[in-house]
């Protein structure tokens, strides 16, 4: 049994660790921190979860963490780096969802305007994408909510240098703006609306832009992420203009191809969140008109955006079958 | 392996019993009927389920599901006698999540305003009241939705005969509708409301009576349902007004005491649907004021409340763990 | 032109004065204040109410507003005693929407745990029943947004002396949480759930008591609150045990005598909270049962269940029709 | 008093138009037709509006609608043809919400794909736009909900003849699929979801289209709708990329100074649908990027998208404030 810490257990990606983690059968949660909740049962924090977890939450100390093969960090971005060197230098695997490791050292602190005092090289854990890297990795940045479905949606066409243009256009759930209540959660103010924020500018951009170019250096990215009035799930349409023409067949060939043997990734027509919600699917629909190809993708952003594809990661780290722990049916509807 | 039939796999209690079924290590599925999608594999009507069966929606025929080992009948009230018999006679074991054998004989002709052509005595299923009936049992009546919570949030009270009155007062989630669009499913009809209906005269209400009856002869009972926005499950308030006076902590420990055994079922302090989402839990709080107890229960009513506890069913019929296939957290948020 | 004040301007109750004010064609709104946004527009504030107001917060100084003819505090409780009895002694009208005046000295102390230490006596301003009164009144105390339907929909049988006992049971949009950010708020705490609280010992209770027993000193009331995922609303089931009989017919005429004259109150046969939303109606459904009559009652909380009340308060002291600024269509859906 | 007609009185706009004009101070509606709810009250089939009507719906004939001086044709497009060209050359001035007088003969036979018997030529009551042809007009073909905002968010720089390409995404509240409950509304359907549809090829792109072309010939248009889980409102983000390069200075400047006079036009920092919910308010954000300028707009989609939008432009038609009846602050939250 892979023995597993997780830093960080009381926001949505720690307790949706702790949810798929429950039914894991090649992995134990041996440790879980808070410091606010310190001493209280993981039900205490986390009525949905009574009668699966018996432990009590600690102090994120190295002590007691240092003792896993494995510690997923879930904390917010800037204070990872307070615990993944010291885990990293003594041979602990770890798994980040912060956006601590995500970018080059120059980017980051470019665009998250702070010193990165104690950068390593990462592997960006988009598991579809980089898994042979993944398989030998001892630190994975996993990737943002909004670049997980924005490059896979891409990363095909980006692949055979076609595009000329993409504009993602996402719409994610509220709780994608964390535990802790706050105007933008504030219920509202959110429902019968849908909003858009950071419109030009939202730090995820830079992670879309690092990937895709990797692929295919001269694509032009832009990107707009809103909150619609529900809790889980991103939806993000990618108007993609090409640089040549394609038949919506062709592109569907593309797409099938790339993907072969991605068990996550779904070719579906009818696309829905809730098609999705709870799982680690991606959902990707294709649509060619005239003017350009509109590639929808869905995600449950908790899950393929965060927590679920943490563990993806991890399964492919350890050399387990990557469905492991996450091999079960979406909550429609 | 146990051989598993669905009769009626389009609806959501079917698509939930594919949902469940997915995972259950002891059965497996082998024909869904459906009318209407006869021929189409499962995916292209349920697209949330793609890559879970192999399988084509087939005629509803005795022929095909005479030979499973049990059939769930997931078609609505009325219909189900025209499969329910037959396959009993042939020794096939019947669950019916209809509502066409819960009652006796008289009630249900009286109730649903039409001759009973081919009643058989069944188990009401209510796991947690009827455990030792449903293991030897041929037909269980699945409990309607709104039973399920209500009698589970009294029987404690019940069996010791304290009750003068309980009025139930139950909001549910659309989904106990049904599939199919109407005025009452409308979004807009749904929206910024909570819609009562029914409101002193649901039929669920005989299937409380005719089981806290049992318990307690004389218990006066009211019941009033309601939708709210949302779509999955139950949430019933009982005010229970006692005969005599029980401390807070007395009624906990009658409660306690009741559900020992009861794997599913948790008493919470703090109590909300969406910690039962997905899941086949109950959960369960008691709130003793100075004239009255209520005990609030929350379900998810295609779980516990229909295609849950109709896997639960099954597992005692067949000897298993009572919790195989439905071991797996709710999905919160 | 009557010169409006209203101390409190930024919370829900605050920004629904000034929507209704905004086409009252009988008063001015001269002055608002906020603390914290002094110095800012209203708009500023309030987007939504961009193009109606031209003036800034102000603080709330008795120089300021005891030039006005009539003040609302939309304040928190406890904090309106700052402001009214100043007011009052200097002749200006007060139209208190907080709890701090509808209760007697006693029972507030005793209710909200704190000595009053500036008690005046108020017409309880729940318009349909005190309309008399109200009309000579100096201070009102705005009724709580609960015991405004609940007080309606049992009156005209308590008059009778008619009940047994009667059990609320209140389903509230979260606008009735404020806004302010809290757990109680953020939501995905609210989404897919609905959610009881206090629920055998809510402030409200005392005021339904207080109001109800003026009509039948030994009716028993039970009551319990819990939000449902919506902004606006409140829906009450008046489960109402009778002392007698009566006929379903009966109790309608009843119903319909005792509101004659009431603008505001409906007597609808279909009900729903979307069909009085932004507006000051009432809609009240009957339905006779065997067990017990089920009154149900229909408000918009911030209209009826707080500033509309208020306004058409107003209008019933200064001699105006009840009508004025009040009188125009719900938003549905 | 201008009298007015409706024909087609039970759909969302029909009720709109009810809604709005039952304060409309310089209008009376004297007839509204349904074919299925003849002979009963308005508020038999509109509860809401219960206390502002005193007729019956009647059936749509001619005798009675030609004594109006407007009519509103409420009706799906290819019905309106069977009142409109009857009703115009009687001198009835006629504002119809169907599609059926948008375009030109031609694309509109292309594009719905049926013959047009009784052409037209009408004004495209895009009040902000053709406010001077409106004036004149006897023939009012009200924009469809999409285009209103679209064209809006665009029609200022496209006029400079600055736009390169333009991405429309738009999200729309469920309403604008109409009151007949489909697949499409059904709740479980919607709920935890955001629904593209048409996501290449929808009609209301050729009205973007021919009205933004009359400004800029060489505009480059993209568009894609979706449902999200409200009721009303039509979210539009405009991803705009310019030929050349302004400043964000200048472009606010561009907007303002487009939109001067135009009181129902608000540029806001912040920007919500529940901002102009219930109102004919069109909110404007200008975010100039590195890459584009994002021009959000917010609307009422049966406001200002479809019912206020009408009586807007029967006010102007008809020599009236363009204001009256719409001057109402929008319902937030």
């Amino acid at each position: 049994m892979i023995k597993v810490g997780i830093i960080g257990g009381t926001g949505y990606t720690g307790s949706e660790l702790l949810r798929i983690l429950a039914k894991h059968e090649k992995c134990e949660v041996k440790c879980v921190s808070s410091r606010k909740e310190k001493g209280k049962k993981i039900h205490e924090v986390h009525p949905h979860l009574k009668g699966f977890y018996n432990i009590e939450f600690v102090e994120p100390e190295f002590r007691i963490f240092s003792e896993c093969d494995v510690v997923f960090t879930a904390v917010p971005h800037g204070e990872a780096i307070r615990y993944v060197p010291e885990l990293y230098e003594s041979g602990v695997r770890v798994i980040d969802l912060s956006a601590d490791y995500r970018l080059s050292k120059e980017k980051y602190e470019e665009v998250y305007g702070k010193e990165h005092s104690a950068y390593i090289e990462a592997v960006y854990g988009l598991t579809e994408i980089n898994k042979d890297e993944i398989r030998g990795a001892r630190l994975i940045a996993n990737p943002g909510c909004y670049p997980t479905g924005a490059i896979l949606s891409a990363a095909p066409l980006a692949k055979l240098e076609l595009i000329e243009r993409v504009v993602f256009d996402s719409k994610s759930g509220i709780t994608g703006a964390g535990v802790a209540p706050t105007e933008f959660t504030h219920y509202p103010n959110l429902h019968e609306s849908i909003v858009p924020y950071r419109i030009t500018e939202h730090r995820h951009y830079y992670e879309m832009e690092q990937e895709l170019r990797k692929f295919q250096e001269d694509v032009k990215i832009s990107f707009t992420p809103q909150v619609f009035p529900g809790s889980r799930g991103i939806l993000t349409n990618a108007h993609i203009f090409l640089k040549g023409d394609l038949e919506g067949e062709e592109i569907e060939r593309v797409y099938r191809e790339f993907y072969r043997d991605c068990y996550f990734i779904r070719l579906q027509n009818d696309i829905k969140l809730s098609y999705v919600r709870g799982s680690n699917f991606v959902d990707i629909s294709i649509h060619k008109g005239k003017d350009r190809v509109v590639v929808v993708t869905a995600i449950d952003n908790l899950v393929k955006g965060a927590s679920g594809q943490a563990v993806q990661n991890m399964n492919v780290m350890f050399g387990l079958d990557e469905r492991e722990g996450l091999d079960f049916p979406p909550l429609f509807p």
